[in-house]
């Protein structure tokens, strides 16, 4: 095993990619598939780390972009990483801060102080590094391979990721053509950051990114280089920002057959249910999205069969006044700690009067229910019935 | 025991009026001197009924102003009452919706829709009820002792109050005493209202409050009145609107002479440690304040001796940068969860990224110091050292 990581098959379905595996990882076991909560500032927005760990959450996702501006990588590293940091003590994962950055690429600040109120990029992009500006304050900054590896060797997440430029869509074969060449020299430049012994100070695997975006030559190109590197695992980026849910499937179905079986497969930004099953059934095995705490303070909840259903995406809207009377649970017979303490006319109540408890109670349903659906989804690949229980789904 | 409510002293502190009781309630016992958790909209904001519980927390205040507005009485008696309601299942008292009524007194809402643009009093006081616009959309309401019992009568809580009138510190003695005597003849008018068994939906109790602001002649007349009528509690209303700590002391001192022992005592609108502590000692039971929620969404926490004392008002501000590294909790030797599972840095980061967990954890450890500093008081009384207990405290 090596830095305390490990990854292995228990399970391969017999009618798909599908696969029931095991990361081991220094913090703990990683049951795949699974759902991945994620805590861009250290926190999963209005949930405990107990109650994460009530729910059965196994992977935390960190964000290095937040977290390098606010608190800064050497607080977590002096707090013992993540992981300790935020009293989680279970497995956590950092992206490489690139998402966000690229995320901030669109966008114009005006600079006041300094600069007489000149309107800047957030964004620069050159071939060796990014520079940009806090959202926060404005302040300069830059992430380049070694930078964004060094602070995530400081934050200490169990698997940590490259630093890729994910481009927001659309994008012409062109751009993205240069673009994933960036990623695939940033891959290589990551790995030599990574193996530096004078900047490790805890176990970590690292995990390269496929890109190319929707393009099925560079999608082919990109998976074949980034698995013949030196890598623990491998991620798939780039299927979140802007294509359609047909996209996410051409994707993994040109990507997936140069993966090998070995190495565990996470893809990024991805957590709509029928997502969820068909990247499964692609032989993905964690997704990280933060679906379930946004809709949650939005009060929008998901709902199991028959009120949930392909057509309203598995979810409906508390905050309607046809729930401020119903004496029942967000969904009948679900086992969460909202469900089995709380009608939908007292959630409806909390949501109307902007009570924080809602946007609690609303995260903690929505995170049960992605939770329960991947390990349902893992029962089912290990008692070889996974199809039966995705086209189930899939068929509402 | 009269519908299902009844008070009894265990202990009488033999160096002071201090009383260690139980008041017995359709929803459970409350043992007392206890401190009163606020959950003005049917939450105590942050915590959830669980929390609470865990916390110690045995009785719970709802607003009878704002449940009014929002949901609606109607729909809190639909779902059983306030305590079923929010899924607390325990004792609940209500207050009479005066005090956020009278606190209106003093604004100016500009009306759009009807009245071009007209500046209009919020509140108009006559003598027969009260005649006010909603701070959520400016609709006209009225309370008057009938409609606020009415109203609570439907909120279902165990202890409902009075519809007095608090007006907002300083006044004259000639207002004051025509505050009190409309408050005296409302006080005649809720116990009419009270025994209308066409109204009656719950088993409750009611509590008769005494006003008199800062005039030792108006306390006495109103100690007097109030507590020879019939009803199964007392409340002192008035000591929390701008009066200093002095003439908290001073109301207590005249008034407590003349409130009988067999009946339970609230003070209302209290929660400083030392104004507990000093309550406690002229024989009040129980003390509602929204001042650990409040603080908690600040960032202030209630600290034990050595770090807090009477001049820091036993708290700190955990948003101050020097708790940024700081790896202790927020109370060393504190036993609440958040004490147990956290640090004052990771919490300091919460605050800085304005996460609403930080909010949550703060909350639930100011709740619980307070609750925990009643239940110590309680101790100390049934244990013959409350005197030592109170000067331990005051003399930090």
């Amino acid at each position: 095993m090596k830095n305390n990581f490990d990854y292995k098959i228990l399970q391969k379905d017999t009618k798909s990619k599908a696969r029931a595996g095991e990361i081991h990882t220094p913090h703990g076991v990683i049951e795949t598939p699974c759902f991945v909560a994620v805590g861009t500032q250290a926190t999963v927005k209005t949930l405990s780390p107990s109650d994460l760990k009530t729910i059965g959450v196994e992977l935390l996702f960190g964000n290095t972009y937040h977290l390098h501006l606010r608190p800064g990588e050497e607080i977590v590293k002096e707090f013992g990483g993540l992981s300790k940091f935020m009293s989680w003590n279970g497995p956590t994962i950092t992206d490489s801060g690139g998402f966000q950055v690229f995320s901030l690429g669109q966008k114009k600040i005006t600079l006041f102080a300094d600069d007489n109120n000149t309107e800047v990029d957030i964004v620069s992009i050159k071939d060796d590094k990014v520079i940009f500006r806090s959202h926060l304050d404005g302040s300069k900054h830059e992430f380049s391979p070694e930078t964004s590896i060094k602070i995530q060797k400081k934050l200490g997440a169990d698997i940590i990721l490259c630093f890729d430029e994910c481009a927001p869509h659309p994008l012409t074969h062109e751009y993205t053509k240069a673009a994933m060449d960036r990623t695939h020299s940033w891959a290589l430049r990551c790995i030599e950051a990574f193996k530096d012994p004078t900047t490790t100070y805890f176990k970590q695997a690292i995990y390269g990114i496929i890109q190319g975006g929707v393009y099925k030559d560079l999608r082919i190109n990109s998976a074949k280089f980034i698995t013949t590197q030196n890598f623990d695992g491998i991620a798939i980026g780039g299927v979140s920002v802007g294509e359609s849910k047909k996209e996410m499937r051409d994707v993994l179905e040109w990507v997936t057959p140069f993966l090998p079986d070995e190495k565990p497969r996470h893809l990024l930004g991805i957590g709509e249910v029928d997502d969820i099953l068909d990247a499964v059934f692609y032989g993905m095995d964690t997704f990280d999205c933060v679906i379930p705490t946004r809709f949650g303070r939005y009060g929008i909840v998901f709902a199991y069969p028959p009120v949930g259903n392909v057509k309203n995406r598995f979810r409906y809207d508390l905050t309607k006044t046809i729930n401020a009377k119903d004496k029942g649970p967000v969904i009948d017979g679900c086992k969460c700690y909202t469900c089995q303490n709380y009608t939908k006319g007292y959630l409806h109540h909390l949501f109307k009067a902007n009570e924080l408890l809602a946007y609690r109670l609303a995260s903690y349903h929505n995170m049960h229910f992605l939770v329960n659906l991947t390990k349902e989804i893992r029962k089912s690949i290990l008692e070889d019935r996974f199809e039966k229980l995705r086209k189930k789904w899939l068929k509402t």
